[in-house]
């Protein structure tokens, strides 16, 4: 008799496309800074607390490969480096908000 | 003369909490396949792909810890347990398909 087909349930897709982002640690901070505005380098580093240069360097560049921030470069002297979001990171600034709004109702700020 | 007071800019509070929980590897996935309905400790491991069965049983102490999942055992023979969302849980699972939404209009999965 052929077995029933197992109905193995999966963590629908398009959430693990965007935990692929989000679930790295200082991404969803890094977005949601941005959201107020471009910052510089040394911005960011003192708005997202607790992030070293090298991590900060490095969640900007994967960032912008994802397509969600961008470089902007004021030619000087002196120049200036700004960070920012694209049209596609800024639309999920929204939703970053809607988070940080139910961790204010659910979640325990813990030291 | 006094210095003007300098403006940090920090990232919001709220948003911080949020992403203490979220912005941990795997547990915006087992949210969203809780918000499926409940399930067991296997069900869990086959829905989120690549996680090992030591950070999920981590990672479900956490969340339930957080007051986002309830540990739920019914008296056997045999016993059995299953995971469920609490209120606070569930109340996040639609904007964590939000963001699943917008990870499939601008992300490009990677292999």
């Amino acid at each position: 008799m052929a077995q029933p087909e197992t109905d193995v349930r999966r963590c629908d897709s398009a959430i693990t496309l965007a935990f692929s982002v989000l679930g790295k640690r200082w991404n969803g901070m890094i977005l949601g800074v941005l959201g107020g505005g471009s910052a510089s380098f040394v911005e960011l580093r003192k708005a997202v607390s607790g992030i070293s240069d090298t991590v900060l360097s490095e969640r900007l560049s994967e960032l912008a490969e994802a397509g969600l921030v961008r470089r902007d470069v004021a030619e000087g002297p002196p120049v200036s480096v700004r960070y920012e979001l694209t049209a596609a990171g800024a639309e999920i600034v929204p939703t970053i908000e809607e988070l940080g709004a139910w961790a204010q109702r659910n979640l325990q700020p813990r030291d």
